[in-house]
């Protein structure tokens, strides 16, 4: 656990989000800069490919590709080992007030990018207020939390190629809507969503070697597979999702777009605040089943938040506080259910944990569940402004992280940020890599 | 429309699968050769490489990357008219006595590879029949065909690591389990799936430049995008999907393995086989939304058969027989409402049709519907053995192509084969880039 300053780096103290404790990777690029790995640390990268002799020098197994490529695939493709050994390398030297600040790029010049090309994307449905609210609303009370959804970490495929990088801006899709809101059999028309939502998630990226057929991934071995956190806004288009979800899941609602952030934080930086979930120290009502128990059940105590800023405002206002505790299944027992089957995991997959909602109602992660399926207006903080779903322009801010812990470094997510743009518009290539603006 | 035989390649008659007409791409490697595009042609393939100088020369906008890469990936993301080009120029070349027989390669030393590097992998749900038969079977008559059913085609994302090539063992899926059939509140066990199954599908390669996001595909443009068709098991383990598929579609119970064949058929190899679809001549109860509408509403006429071998039997003994044309929704307006929303659709994403069941129960194209869930047994030819689901040593094997049209040549898809192995059992890579087999 790291507790102090870096010497060479005086602006990384305990209270920035990315302390010494944190060491979070991502693609970086600068007007010089190709796209390449950088770890943010205070105010600034570490062009790791500046300090290559060095990393390549300590790091067992380490290759040159893993520290200077457009992507994390291949350092995440590489065994847990490898990461650890990195992350000792990295705290030494940063600890140290030789460390080359050579290889500090200030994060205002930065421009960053998809952390990795995604091989597949899975999105889960753990937690439970969340799944609960929205079965009520969906399906009605009785059948709000189906029987299953206690014995295993539901989850669905989702769409890999629309997962864009933080800053996209998010075009309103046209769907089928259902056009009498309580008779289905009356059919569907095309147009608009109406029902725009965010949902609030935070997702990781699998690593390891891939994982040949039919070789389910253990509980022990689970934490090794987990390369790191980001947080994720599951674009939502509520009423395209009520029409065509039935039976077989979410589809167009869904694959429009799924923005990221673009820090991936590793398991090792958020060990500190390791914490119990909402529910408890134990899941005992069922017990799991014995391939899916974690003998170590636990979360991260992670704060979240979502604030909306609409056109007319001048700062977002937050209109949700969660937290990643508050999610059921956790992030070793979502990958673990996952590859139960056989289904072979590849690094560079991300895993969605689904929406983030807590009891209090002020802790819902999507407008579905704040405005309760728009029977009450959501207030945008004291601007006067209210929502019950998403207007174009507005502009949704997550944010998350870990900090508060007595002489332990903060482990912020930084933040992932969208804007609406009505129905219709064409975005362009943005500067990074993975992200889309307004043409 | 071919309707000669090549003059330096006798074999290829009009009744052969690989007839000129046919002309599918895959990618193929021999002991000298390493894994490069060939198109098959009587009991041949032509390596395209080897006839480079001429290719290039003549397609406008092919690059070399196109006919020498080891996936088609490249020459997938070229537009339409580069592909009609290439079929034009090897149609003319193959079609002189001066084709340079050095570039054959006969089809019996070659092995096979995938034929693409799938960036995500989507299934549909587009036969009637199908739908309504496990619609009976898992929700009752009642709710059988969802009131969405037929006014959209109902698709869910798969996983796309999980695609595998013709010829891949499968082993038996552990997962969790219903523990009473009838009464889903008595929870779940984590055993071997006891209701293997197959899914007779087809399955096409999305064709032409990436789309970027908020770009629907029109019906117009369909054909343009859709660079060709393969064979498709999609491996189903009916008791997990059973417990977990509500409310977000089935997970663990497909993602263990797809599996498909190693020839990619071209649209304009099949136009001579255009057909009414089982559904009549237009879609009228309901007719579709405008966007989904096809002007030029058809399928095409694929026989297609599934085959079983047990362990002790000499030869695979058919199952089912059924037809392409036994979708209500067809392969472009699959393309169109995938990407409705705005889903950035990409060169190499693989788009299944669903399960292909005709009326005739001789068609059903799964166990599930063959042995009505359990039911009934399943004869495997004279052979005296019977079936309800798969048995471990089983080699189901699916084969299609369309024929018998006078002076048409065939075209034939050959054929998508796999054999389970008992749960637990381990596999290793064999011989093709994405074969599996027993280790
Ligand atoms: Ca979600
Ligand atoms: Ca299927
Ligand atoms: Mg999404
Ligand atoms: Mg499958
Ligand atoms: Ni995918």
């Amino acid at each position: 656990m790291s507790t102090i300053v870096p010497p060479a780096v005086p602006s990384a103290t305990l209270d920035h989000q990315f302390s010494l404790q944190n060491l979070p990777y991502g693609i970086f690029s600068t007007a010089e800069i190709q796209p390449t790995v950088g770890v943010a640390i205070g105010d600034f990268v570490v062009h790791l490919k500046n300090i290559s002799d060095l990393l390549l020098n300590e790091v067992e197994g380490l290759t040159i590709e893993d520290i200077d490529s457009a992507t994390l695939n291949s350092l995440m493709s590489k065994p847990s080992t490898t990461w650890k050994s990195l992350r000792a390398c990295l705290t030494k030297h940063l600890s140290t007030p030789a460390f080359p600040t050579s290889s500090l790029v200030p994060l205002t010049s930065v421009t960053m990018h998809m952390p990795a090309k995604i091989g597949d994307y899975t999105d889960f449905y753990s937690s439970r207020e969340h799944a609960t609210n929205v079965g009520i609303m969906f399906r009605g009370v009785d059948n709000a939390l189906q029987p299953n959804w206690l014995h295993l970490p539901v989850g669905y495929h989702g769409r890999a190629s629309s997962v864009y990088l933080s800053g996209t801006d998010v075009v309103r899709p046209r769907g089928q809507l259902q056009i009498s809101k309580d008779d289905p059999k009356q059919g569907s028309q095309h147009g608009p969503c109406k029902l725009m939502d965010f949902e609030l998630e935070m997702a990781f990226f699998v690593g390891g070697p891939p994982s040949p057929p039919a070789t389910p991934i253990t509980m022990a071995e689970a934490e090794d597979r987990i390369f790191g956190l980001v947080l994720m806004n599951d674009w939502s288009a509520r009423d395209i999702q009520k029409w065509e979800y039935v039976p077989l899941g979410p589809f167009g609602a869904k694959n429009f777009a799924t923005t990221i952030s673009p820090w991936v934080v590793s398991l090792a930086a958020l060990e500190p605040y390791r914490a119990e979930t909402s529910a408890g120290p134990v899941q005992t009502n069922p017990s799991p089943l014995e391939y899916i128990t974690d003998p170590n059940y636990s979360s991260y105590d992670i704060a979240l938040s979502v604030s909306i800023q609409g056109p007319s405002m001048s700062s977002p206002a937050p209109v949700s506080r969660s937290n990643f505790r508050n999610l059921y299944w956790n992030v070793k027992q979502q990958l673990v259910h996952h590859s139960v089957t056989g289904c072979n995991m590849q690094p560079g997959d991300l895993l969605g944990s689904g929406t983030i909602s807590g009891q209090d109602e002020t802790s819902y992660g999507s407008m579905l569940e704040l405005c309760w399926k728009g029977t009450k207006e959501v207030k945008l903080g004291d601007t006067g402004e209210v929502r019950k779903f998403l207007r174009d322009g507005d502009t949704v801010v997550m944010e998350g992280g870990c900090g508060g812990k007595e002489g332990v470094g903060r482990v912020g997510f930084g933040e992932v940020r969208g804007k609406i743009l009505e129905a219709g518009s064409k975005v362009v290539k943005g500067e990074g890599e993975g992200v889309w603006k307004q043409a």
